[in-house]
């Protein structure tokens, strides 16, 4: 029995792989009273009179809504909300089990923007986050951009997630390859969701001024060649121009292997792209490569070695260097909500991405990041995260 | 310390009287691979054939929603999505202990009916079912009536939980009174959610020939008096005009002591109203008293009964013949997901009336209804809602 076989057995065994509990129990008529009405009555007027209450007195100060319209499910594609709903559910018992939140699957029956805008403000009241997956690229920048300021942090983990491990990925391998990250030259292979987050963060890392100095160069490449603001066809596709403007400050023209001359970086987020070993043949000394294409990576890590890779990463558990959302997610979240933060700021997500960086006490070439299934990652970047986000609310206090 | 500050006091040390949690475990990377990626990949494969699978490989197959806007929560009236979530959990704390149900609480940030409807539908894919709750009249008609061929039952508990409940304390009453149902003439003083409902439900008792007739008289009086289609502030709202043409046959006019003439049962479910000792001295022998306004009921049963009355029933848990909701819809839901009803008929809410007269096996004046303690209540319903509606199913196929 494969894998798959072996998780549809799995699946029709457990019926749903999350369950709703009480957390206490009615044995008598006073429970019944105390739990739901006349004593609720109490708890509802404490609210109604101030709403932040509801984050200790409910299900509120700990529980986030994955919300997802199944338009870009897994490699699957567009498959909708109903075969969308087992990705959700698992992702809601990663939330669970990593960083103890209560996570609950909300697939939604349409793939209007507005509508899913509109939507998820609607439900925010019984939630302290959204976590956004798997909505097609353009829609997913529009949907979060407009749902940023609801009072809730909103975070679409296909982009930011992503972001922050790879760029945790990146710190601990710049380091080994005795590169200074403001020196870095990185290809971008995709300007989807994942490719446009992945240069959106590296290019605010030097943002903030303790941290470091942003890359030094980041060209991204889509499937019609090197994302410049000459292309015509991006001049009609306005999240496409805005990462065309803040990337290629040389505004090179060309193809991938254009791109790869002289790179210390390539980042694959293109599904079914390959690459070659006559490009990785062409990036400067100790090329850093990150194959996250799913399930077959743009190289596999043997031939990317052979042509000179100095570091491969990929999207796969079986292979070394797993790239995976796991490692920053719950943590992101569980300081937010620590932080009771209103949104997830860049600052959070860069701080989260060194927190990762350093859960590897020794990194190796073949063990830049910590285990997917470290338990002990979660909670450490939670608490820098929420650290950094407090220390904002702290300037921005004193600055007024 | 009374109930109210003890029941704070209980919501403060829960932080959420629910708990999202995983039915398995992540031990390591082969566990990951199942629950979540590749493997779910094939899961996702398998709904996306055949949507109906979702009920067996995922949380759907026994997931509810309880969705309300705040808008009419107990006695509190409009307290909004916030005020309402420690209802809305307590109400998914009673659809697990009673019915095995998941329940999950979502309030909404819109007291537009049209938003409301809009969202409900677009949630639809990820539940079995949805319960609204504590939504003001007559938004509550607009917004269930559009929504019931969304596929999935969605049933709104103020209005038929309580018609159903009423209904059994009232096939009870009735045979311990010797008195033919369809002889009942009914005053009930209310006109909203769960008033109009009540009404509806008794005139559907008789569209199914198996059952009974109808009851002979239904008087509803509101605020203004008694219902009727000559008054001109019902012709100016549609609800009241639907209600006033299905009610009061010989369209009497007054005011509740006017009705309750030769009456043989009063329901009240009109917040704040009154009944007095002179108006049940003019009901006809036998008077049924539900005096359900929560907390205070219309009439004490003890000043009731000493004005003749013959059995009474209220909302409140420390009085005896409590008609409470929770005897009906874990039941009412519990049968309808066993059965994958896509709607909730008027004759499964009136075989879930006869099923709960029936869990009282020697009804006495004091006691017409099971204990809302007693668990073996949900699923009785439930098998008699669900084999109605595959008999009413069986009937349609072999019809065509």
């Amino acid at each position: 029995m494969d894998i798959y076989e072996e998780s549809v057995q799995l699946h029709k065994k457990l019926n749903g792989k999350l369950e709703v509990v009480s957390k206490t129990e009615i044995k008598d008529k006073k429970d019944l009273s105390l739990i739901y009405t006349p004593g609720v009555a109490e708890v509802c007027r404490i609210i109604d009179k101030d709403h932040e209450k509801a984050y200790e007195l409910t299900i509120k100060g700990n529980t986030v809504a994955i919300v997802s319209d199944g338009s870009a499910v897994l490699g699957l594609g567009n498959i909708g909300p109903y075969a969308a709903i087992p990705v959700m559910e698992g992702k809601a018992v990663l939330f669970k089990e990593y960083a103890g939140i209560n996570a609950f699957p909300i697939t939604v029956e349409t793939q209007n923007s507005f509508e899913v805008i509109n939507l998820v403000k609607n439900i925010a009241p019984v939630f302290a986050g959204i976590n956004l997956e798997d909505i097609s690229a353009p829609r997913c920048f529009e949907i979060e951009e407009a749902l940023q300021d609801i009072g809730i942090p909103v975070f679409h983990d296909d982009q930011h997630g992503t972001a922050i491990v790879l760029l945790a990925a990146l710190i601990n391998s710049a380091k080994l390859a005795g590169k200074d990250m403001r020196e870095l030259r990185v290809v971008i292979n995709g300007a989807g969701a994942a490719g446009t987050a992945i240069a959106q963060l590296l290019l605010c890392v030097g943002h903030n001024p303790d941290v470091c100095e942003p890359v030094k160069e980041i060209i991204v490449v889509d499937s019609k060649g090197i994302v410049t603001t000459k292309r015509a066809d991006i001049m009609e596709n306005p999240w496409k121009m805005r990462l065309a403007t803040i990337t290629n400050r040389n505004q090179v023209e060309g193809g991938l292997d254009d791109a790869m001359t002289g790179a210390d970086v390539f980042i694959g987020v293109s599904k079914g792209a390959l690459l070659t070993p006559k490009s990785i043949k062409k990036m400067d000394e100790k090329p850093i490569i990150f194959a996250m294409a799913n399930p077959t990576p743009e190289i596999m890590p043997d031939e990317a070695k052979e042509a000179g890779a100095f570091i491969v990463g990929t999207g796969r558990s079986d292979l070394p260097n797993q790239v995976n959302n796991v490692l920053a997610f719950p943590g992101v979240f569980l300081g937010a909500i620590q932080a009771r933060a209103h949104t997830i700021t860049n600052e959070m997500k860069i701080e989260a991405a060194f927190a990762l960086a350093e859960c590897v006490e020794k990194p190796t070439v073949d063990n830049i990041l910590p285990s997917p299934l470290d338990k002990t990652v979660a909670p450490k970047i939670a608490k820098r995260v929420s650290e950094v986000y407090k220390k904002g609310q702290e300037l921005l206090k004193n600055a007024s």
